[in-house]
């Protein structure tokens, strides 16, 4: 997507040249610099540092930085160190494990001189097909947008969203964020209430900061206003991202997803989840009893990190010394407040029939 | 109630002496300290700068506050003048006014030389009173975490809080707080999760500050995980507050209540709000629709404050800068989500058959 006025992926490789740039992530919103990557140690230790994060982009940067290691080294020995080396960065990222088996499996049957290239070109595939299967969520979310907008008689259409499922996140478009930026490049009028999402609050440092750079209109608030605005009419449809999505449509998602959908429900406002199709899980039916969820530091409750008066990035204690806190990082929306399930493939019902219905060879496969 | 082992009142005098005690809450969590203040001016600036707040406790103030002055100069001028000023110190306190009043009131028809004495013992009373209301409301929360209690063989009862309805905003005991310093005071095994409140954070840096310091089990939580708590049976009961309920019994609450309010009803948790009698609105039935709401700030939502790792309390910057956000400082939960309203004459329906049961002359005084 477009940083004032100049379009940009989150991470792409110029021509001729092998080495990668991504955005350093660390400092967002208060900085953004471009971060240039020649090594597979370079990619592998801005994976560590969290420069760069989401799940599509953790995938794509690993299969660059098994692709360096490739062209630098071309022995099986490196190709199996480097990708030990990548994969111990963020060992639960499911996308960085397929993204490094894709790259090693194209380039094993290979001489090692031919190696390098054809490890940059699946790289360079994995980016592309990110692009694409974004994309065509976003198209499938840009008919409800318009839909909306149709009855809205040129008043922006208001969506609200949670989190940073952005572009930032993938390698452009982002999931939740695509029909948004489709719509607003097409002309419809709408503005996004952007949860700033605590803990960690990425509604506020990266969504905030993705959709102001594009020009997207938007409106900060803290989590706890959305029902608040949903009661007033100030919300025409909610759209949010997830992590997982289970066969009967639950949805896991960042903590709070489910307090945003019970009061869609109440209310009476479309809930949509935006989902690449990897994203569901098959072999999971109940999301509240089956999916373990992660907890993360009590210092990321207590704590937070901001820009001080003089431009410095200063953490500050919020509680009193020593308060206990507990930090749930993700919740399960129930699919029965789920309107519906935007993929790339189309909008399906959150139920086992309707995610069969949209992938029927997914759904005949783990059926039993 | 309890600081470190010693009992406190949140506003007191120290016996023979004129001056007033209360603590400057401007610098919570992170320092407390109390101040003595022995003019009238010196209690104006005190509430105007917000070191005392919460609706009680600044109808205390300002009763001491004129109290002060009627000793200095009983005269009429003197009594007008600083009613005055008390007044404007926060004009639109509907507590502040009515404790005014009645130390005015109290006053006038008296000779000079005795009017002193009189006010002091008015703003006694008024303190005494708010003592002896929220521990009726306190007695009557208890016998329902009692009644948990039993079901729990010896857990810990899990009860969940929003914003700080706390000893801190009252003269004592606090409103949601009281059932819970009564029940850990009695020896039942309570915990109370402690909702942050964005974006003021009143529920990190006084509920848990409250607390904490009398002892009581707690666990500080973003507002986001209240939901996923309660899906996974983690809370027992919640306990609120509220600045106004309607005769329908809907409830005008810190921001998020709402969100709460629709967690519980979905996952079976009782929910109850705390409340003085005086909250109730007889002339309000549906509180969505006729309850104006508060906007604040923008900037209570892009920056906040806390300590720095050298002991300053720092404000930072949350968002890019320029981000546009809105405050709305309250919402209104509707009586169908409230399993009861506790007040200190005993538990209603949060209809307006429970309340006018409950409160037979104020009922039939607004019925048309």
């Amino acid at each position: 997507m477009k940083i004032d006025g100049r379009a940009y992926r989150s991470i792409w490789r110029d021509p001729g040249q092998s080495a990668i740039h991504i955005f350093d992530q660390t400092r967002f919103p208060h900085e953004f610099g471009v971060l240039a990557l020649a090594t597979s140690a370079a990619v592998a230790d801005a994976i560590r540092t969290m420069k760069t994060r989401g799940a599509p982009l953790i995938g794509a940067c690993g299969a660059y930085g098994l692709a360096l290691a490739v062209s630098a080294d071309p022995s099986d020995e490196s190709i199996a160190r480097n990708f030990d080396i990548l994969h111990a960065t963020r060992p639960t990222a499911i996308n960085l494990r397929w993204a490094l088996d894709r790259v090693r499996e194209s380039v094993t049957s290979l001489e090692p001189e031919l190696r390098g290239a054809a490890a940059f070109r699946v790289a360079d595939g994995i980016c592309d097909e990110d692009v694409d299967i974004n994309a065509a969520i976003g198209r499938n979310g840009l008919q409800l947008i318009r839909d909306v907008a149709a009855r809205r008689n040129g008043r922006p259409v208001n969506v609200l969203t949670h989190c940073n499922a952005g572009w930032l996140a993938t390698v452009d478009w982002g999931t939740a964020t695509a029909p948004l930026y489709m719509a607003h490049d097409e002309g419809i009028a709408i503005h996004v209430w952007v949860g700033e999402t605590r803990p960690r609050n990425q509604g506020a440092s990266l969504t905030a900061w993705e959709l102001g750079r594009h020009g997207v209109p938007h409106t900060l608030i803290a989590d706890n206003s959305g029902g608040h605005l949903m009661q007033h009419g100030l919300v025409d449809l909610c759209l949010v991202g997830a992590d997982r999505v289970t066969t009967n449509g639950d949805v896991c998602n960042k903590i709070g997803t489910y307090l945003k959908a019970l009061a869609a429900a109440d209310n009476g406002v479309p809930f949509y989840v935006c989902l690449p199709s990897p994203t569901i899980d098959w072999t999971v039916a109940d999301g509240v009893a089956e999916i373990p969820i992660e907890q993360r530091s009590a210092r990321e409750v207590t704590h937070i990190a901001g820009l001080d008066a003089q431009g410095r990035l200063v953490e500050v204690a919020l509680a009193p010394s020593h308060t206990p806190a507990r930090n749930d990082a993700f919740d399960v929306t129930p699919g029965r407040l789920v309107t519906g399930l935007i993929t790339e493939r189309g909008i399906c019902p959150a139920t086992i029939l309707g995610l069969r219905d949209l992938f029927p060879e997914a759904g005949r496969r783990h059926a039993s």
